[in-house]
């Protein structure tokens, strides 16, 4: 039997098994794995112990592996296929956010339980319960659904489940690096992401790269007095703003010269797609308390936070800051520039057509000098990618509605990683919803995207085992 | 005998008691008068103290008046004469710019020293050494030599030495108005302002006004993270580096509305005077490490700071400024922003335009607030005023070169009130050079200009008391 003709029973098998699969769920969420802080660093190692032995039982081949920080559970299932189905690495994390401010958690945050909303609506609170215990628990209930009917897994799976996500994932880089053979396959799954809304589906196909500036900029060799020098000493002050209010056009565009090159335009029935989602000004912006869209006038706002590229200011400083009145004319004035890349944007390009940009309009008399912080290319999977089609209708079967693409604004860099050292792509399919306090106390997952998103992976995995 | 007998034997004084007169500068400067800021508002007590204290030990009747920021030291001599000496009225300062970045500074800022220059030329070194302590007790000093040789001083002299000129004097303009008749005097004298060069003597004849702003801009209602809300969300940097960027011209005249109203031409003889002084930029901006003045690219640079009004902005700051990388988008920005003013320019009008400017550049869903800080008027005194013309012989006679009659770029906010309010011109007299770091780390005074300072003012005291 093939995998897509054995579905029917293993998802039959996921229904009645829900409630073993959220005893397993909450006795993970009991284990304190706050990475950041040193403190819990045994409770991490507690919680790897935990999923790899979890794994062991699903009949993965499971090891512990160390870093320099908190170790990486890795998980083969060793049954690689002689057809045309994909081997997959699936990559998720054990680790949780801090708990703190402890005391707006109406129950402790690792002592996961189901509450039961207005109208029904169940919900499972803990810390972890969405990010990203339970969302990657969907995968490992959907494995465990699958070998429990069939006795095996219906792919060539690897795990990859670590320890350092929410504080940056700064050791499995280099993990990933020092073991690139060991983990390259045809496809990577990450289970980290969110859904549009609650009833539609979403498969996250691009994420934006970054490159980040620091602009230092000297003009006279002190600070001076206004009264003094004001009118014939340049102000790095006018200057630096000059440079920064050029950045953009008057119709939101950014201006730097060949900042666009790379830059793909959508495939139409994707762009009708992310129109037809919606995304108005007044939801959007509402909450922060700003209704006008900031980007580039001739594209829709979801467009500008997700498949297009900005250049952000993030900090400035010149001068006298203080309270009261200082008639100063400093020497000097600094600030922190980002752009977020999407397509195939260079990031050394774009670092250097800045720099360019800003080097032209600073007079002959100043001097600049440049930070560079970090770059990242910007990602994203083909839309004609067959692994995306096969996983974007196995989710309208499991949701009765079609699944979405959607770009994020920011970045998961290991996903850059995958690509760029493993020469893999990435299908983010998650099921968080924007209610669910992701990173702050009383985080949540919905009962509903718990089940679901198990039968969703499910699906998945037999639409591409084929 | 006359003050100008006894002249003799008072300068001689003053070159044998120089030690004793560096001394006592020293114990003022020690003193950390910072008046902008309130975490010195006791050290700016002590100074009022202190100098109330010195002159008392002179004759003067002192009293510590109290205002709503920091007080004012008001001494006066008491010994009217009969004759045509006019009575005069010392205006000076016992407050000192703050002194940030201390680490620029090579010793501490409150710890007076005298350091010999290759050459041989001493300088004294510390905040205030110059402005405007030094200055203040060159006059002070004089007043001294005076008073040990004849036993009285030369002329009915009161003393006004505020606390609050480097914030803007803004309580002192209530405490003159309502006080004017205790405080009208023939004649106002102040010594705050500079030499033309360090051979040439300088009586400053008219002064810029100043409007200080404070821009403060609402975006969003929290700080944003730029991969979620990037492209979308307003970034109040970009708003304000555009309001910025928009306030002057390419040909550097500033671009707000009606700015120059009231601004006056020299007329052609003045004219050429200034351009006969032949200050080129090399020798202004050179030792600032600058070479293309910034200002109306029409205007001769000694217009520039004298006789040309301008917009600076003097500080501003938002989102993050730490070391590394943060992708923030912040919401809120803010920039000090001040304008130096000449001849019948309208403060109020100023700052009524710049706010229309800056209101116009604003999106309709960010807000902006502003601070107003203080402003002043321009000032000028006429050129056949007879108390100008015996200063000017006294200072030829002094340093043995014609005195210059010159326009002064910075303000001192008061001397428009002392002919606004008190119907009294004032001569600025000063001894400061352009090179002596004013406002900036590592502020200095040349002992030769203290020295030559004290005896001018006695030369000066002389000539007014006929």
């Amino acid at each position: 039997m093939t995998a897509s003709q054995t579905l029917p029973a293993v998802l039959d098998r996921i229904d009645h098994d829900l409630d073993s699969s959220l005893d397993r769920l909450f006795a993970l969420l009991r284990i304190q794995s706050v990475s950041t802080d040193p403190a819990y660093a045994a409770h991490c190692r507690t919680a790897a112990e935990h999923v790899a032995g979890d794994l062991r039982s699903l009949g993965f081949e499971t090891s512990v592996r160390p870093t320099a920080g908190h170790p990486v559970v890795i998980g083969k299932s060793g049954n690689g296929q002689a057809g045309k189905a994909p081997r997959v690495l699936f990559y998720g994390h054990y680790d949780v956010q801090p708990v703190d401010p402890l005391d707006l958690w109406q129950t402790p945050p690792f002592e996961p339980r189901i509450e039961t909303l207005d109208g029904g609506r169940k919900i499972i609170v803990a810390r972890g319960a969405c990010d990203d215990k339970g969302q990657a628990m969907t995968f490992v209930e959907a494995c465990r659904a699958f070998k429990a009917v069939t006795g095996k897994l219906p792919l060539d799976i690897t795990m990859m489940i670590e320890g350092e996500e929410e504080c940056g994932s700064k050791n499995l880089f280099g993990f990933v690096r020092e073991n690139a053979a060991e983990f390259k396959r045809d496809l990577a799954l990450v289970c980290d992401t969110g859904m549009w809304d609650a009833q539609t589906p979403s498969i996250t196909t691009s994420l934006r790269g970054l490159v980040y500036e620091e602009v230092r900029l000297t003009c006279a060799d002190r600070d001076l007095h206004s009264g003094l020098f004001g009118g014939a000493a340049r102000n790095p002050i006018h200057v630096l703003a000059a440079v920064l209010a050029a950045m953009h056009k008057p119709d939101g565009s950014v201006a730097i010269p060949a900042f666009y090159q790379g830059v793909r335009e959508l495939p139409a029935d994707i762009k009708a797609d992310l129109s037809g989602l919606g995304l108005t000004a007044e939801k959007f912006l509402g909450p922060i308390g700003l209704k006008i869209p900031a980007g580039e006038q001739d594209r829709m706002l979801i467009e500008q936070i997700s498949t297009r590229p900005t250049a952000e200011v993030n900090g400035i400083i010149a001068g006298y800051t203080g309270e009261g009145a200082k008639t100063v004319i400093p020497g000097k004035a600094m600030a922190k520039v980002s752009f977020r890349l999407v397509g195939a944007q260079d990031p050394e390009k774009i670092r250097a057509a800045f720099r360019d940009f800003v080097r032209a309009r600073v007079p002959s008399d100043c001097s600049v000098e440049f930070g560079n912080f970090t770059s990242a290319p910007a990602f994203d999977v083909a839309f004609d990618n067959p692994a995306l089609t096969k996983a974007r209708a196995a989710l309208a079967d499991e949701w009765g509605k079609k699944a979405v693409t959607v770009g994020a604004g920011g970045s998961i860099p290991i996903v850059g990683d995958f690509k760029s050292v493993l020469g893999m792509d990435t299908l983010m399919v998650g099921f968080a919803l924007d209610d669910d306090r992701v990173h702050s106390p009383n985080e949540k997952f919905d009962l509903k995207c718990f089940h679901k998103g198990i039968r969703s992976w499910a699906r998945i995995l037999a639409a591409l085992a084929g």
